[in-house]
């Protein structure tokens, strides 16, 4: 039996990708727009003032191209208040323009094969603080799950646990190469959704999320035992943005 | 021809997930929201009197995401008795809003492996009451359905019963090591849906879920032989949070 | 060039797999639901006299589950009768109140590998019967589709004609085992349909398709060459029940 | 680099497989149902006076299970034109009744790994004939998308030319022992659609499909290397029997 | 850790794919298809002054088949502009007459693999014409993404550097014998979209497009380390053809 790498988990998060039914808001009467967006702005208002007293977080994006419209991530204590939002969102005049699209539930999840001996990690303030991250507001989002291969030859899982720290560390020194330019949250997902992880990127440059995905592709860790699903890649939506998004 | 395992086999369960047409309940007059309220109220108290005469039992969750809204699992002496619930919940007027999403049709099931030798398992109480049990009020859910894989040199179904026992009584350590805090029922699903297993954990803990399951995932019988379908997470369902999820 | 065992095959077979629209079915006035069961009775009534003729036979069973609600098996001695049966429900009243989910093109297929050197099948009464058969009337139907694996090594369609001999005499044994508790009808769709063979199995007992699909799966045939689609289990429906389904 | 064989191509084709929507084709009036069988009636007459003028071809079946209802096949010089008869299908009124299930773009192909040396295959008349081929009116119909594989050591492209030419050649004796029972239309469609070839068969015994491409799959172009897309088969359509299938 | 090659980045380019909803556009009446064209060729009449002022490009071309209508190629400096262009058309009266079927988000990109060692690529004027790229107006589009395989023993992010250039030289050398048949924008959507590159091919004998990529599947990179997508091919729409394929 393989030995599992510890892992220490922060707050809940929810993916939420939706799209907009433009032929249900294009023969809107402005009214009903209005009151849609009234309760929207409502919405968004709150998880910002959640925000605000560091009790979970909100990223607004648009996604480009056809699988979604928005992406709302947030991030909570606990999976019930995840549930609240999504049903809080769901009640509002603003849902009936929107169709469901993807949803993805994880934990912030800090992996333990870097972890100093001796040390406990959540005596170290900054790995707190990556553990309830504020999210970046980039203007650029990329998010995509993953999972780590188990295929013949070519399984992750039974690999020595010293093999997987040393695999690790190379690929954490690629991410580091990236500092500054990309900020980068990994959730744990076993046990919640249908990948092992989802990976959340943020940066102003969008050509960096390829930069960095690819050169990470060669890495042995990807190379041979990455397995990724759907990426998504959006804009930030700022309250003038989203409105220009909607308002003829 | 490898020896297959003898199991043991109890009621039947119907896992049944849907999503709520948003759409439709937003719209609807609060008479009739009423009447679908008392009509799913009556239902759960039909089932909750089957549950009290230990002739079935009911699980009923909220489900996190946009996979569906609502998770009922039932269990049941016949597949009938099953068919009859799905029947009256589709004929009920709450059914009118709502969407199907999933089902998954199995059997409660005890594996043989770690039999002790000379012992008629149907005579240990115990292990009657894990065959046809009543489910936990747990706060959280978390389903999924799984095979053993067959894939060239990593098919458990080729394996002499001796490793099998081995590698499985290992199995077996893990989940020990979480008693207390996540109840397990496996149900077995060979030539009744697409999976061969599913598994249903109960917890107060949601991050218990994950930790099972990813501790297991370096457990050889999951690295090399499991393959897993998608996962289910969710809040325990009461009286009043039901209310509080569909009333406005 | 490997060397193809010989079929022997009977009426064609149309699985036909329907779910109900509850939310038509539950707004329709009582004199259109009327009309519709009474369309839908005389189809079947249609059907039970060329049964009776032994021109054809049909299975009608609810299936558990979400997948669908009712499943028609229908045989017979062409493709243009099975494709006028289709017309003629998708062209009733009842048709109205169903969806399509899915359906199966196959046709009855008895393997020649244990046949006796010598002997020609097509004078053994009973394997004329088997070629035609009238459907049993038990209480549970499971049905599936499935393949022969062509992956790398585990090539079933590369190995010798008398290793695959010898392998399905083995397989057959299983089979045996249940006689009187599981009728099993193979039907071949090389040609015809998305998978190689579809399997119906009927029994009055439920647990006996997962004692037998289990025991079987230990089997190197299965362990190692079969690969399985959906799983379909279901209900015996009757006049009577097919009334308690539809009725309020 | 392996050497790619020639391959002579002729007609483009186009199969176009519809479903009916029974729901609105009932609900229509004798007076829609007449102005779309109409319009239905002139556009296959169109196309069978290109037909007549050897400027493309049709073959016009109905499908057997939920697939699909209708398949139309088109045979054309261009993909301008095959283009131009999906737009006027589709602005027919007929269309309204239909829903689109499957569509594959192809080009008709003969391979040239038989070709005799030195004789130039486009001065011989019968393979002009075949490039360009007027479709069989036959009871039957079997159409499938295939690949050839490209899976570690069974890859079919990285083969040398000559073993290449070896084993179609061995295929190509199987297809023999079926002539004047099946007739076999190949159209290459790299570059043109998801699936590499199409296979189209005709004969007046459904059975010989079930018989060719179950012969052939143990061959070992196919057995090794041969990956199978879903199966189609269906039933001639006349102007009778289509007006049988679409009139009360 | 193998080496990933330098990628030079162009234009961000959007695929997009749209079917035309026929039910909505039969039944619409001549005033509205006319609002809906004059808004639709606005749009079109915007992007080609975008194009005019080498700021951007479109490819506009009908799709066979069913799988969409319409394919608009867009490609603009940032994803920004790019979002931008979905939600005028989203909001434009045509849209009502379409459904999304598939997008694509990617960046035009030259490989590194075949620079000349001590040249500066951004100062090939060549080079930074073929990252901005004015799009052909050729008769006949395809569109596919791709991968390159990471499978067991076929695993190309594994292979040193050296290796895949060799393998990419040959694998060029296929191209380059295509000039002035084929022309060829790659474009890299790592971190961008679900698969690795999306490759749009333009030429005037839609054949040529079934040759190059036939002819390449045989070449080593293709062979055991491609893996493709969907092929959309379609036809070249000018005003005139737009006008013919919507007006009655």
């Amino acid at each position: 039996m393989s030995e599992a790498a510890q892992t220490l988990d922060g707050w809940y998060v929810l993916h939420d990708l939706r799209s907009i039914d433009w032929q249900a808001w294009n023969a809107a009467t402005p009214a009903e727009k209005d009151t849609a967006l009234n309760e929207l702005s409502n919405l968004v208002a709150d998880w910002e003032a959640v925000e605000a007293r560091k009790e979970g977080s909100l990223a607004l994006y648009s996604i480009v191209g056809q699988k979604a419209d928005l992406i709302f991530m947030h991030l909570r204590e606990t999976l019930e208040e995840l549930n609240a939002i999504e049903n809080s969102f769901n009640r509002s005049s603003f849902a009936r323009f929107t169709r469901k699209e993807y949803s993805y539930v994880s934990v912030v999840e800090l992996s333990n094969y870097m972890a100093a001996p001796g040390v406990d990690p959540l005596q170290v303030p900054e790995i707190v603080a990556r553990l309830k991250p504020i999210l970046p507001k980039s203007k650029h989002i990329c998010f995509y799950p993953m999972n780590k291969k188990r295929d013949l030859q070519d399984n992750w899982y039974m690999l020595p646990m010293e093999d997987r720290k040393t695999l690790m560390r190379s690929h954490g020194m690629i991410g580091r190469g990236y500092a500054g330019k990309v900020k980068q949250i990994i959730s744990g997902s076993v046990g919640f959704d249908d990948w092992e992880w989802g990976v959340t990127l943020f940066a102003d440059d969008a050509l960096q999320f390829k930069k960095l995905v690819y050169e990470m592709r060669f890495d042995e860790v990807s190379a041979r035992y990455g397995e990724f699903g759907a990426f998504y890649v959006g804009n930030l939506l700022t309250g003038e943005s989203l409105t220009r998004l909607l308002q003829q």
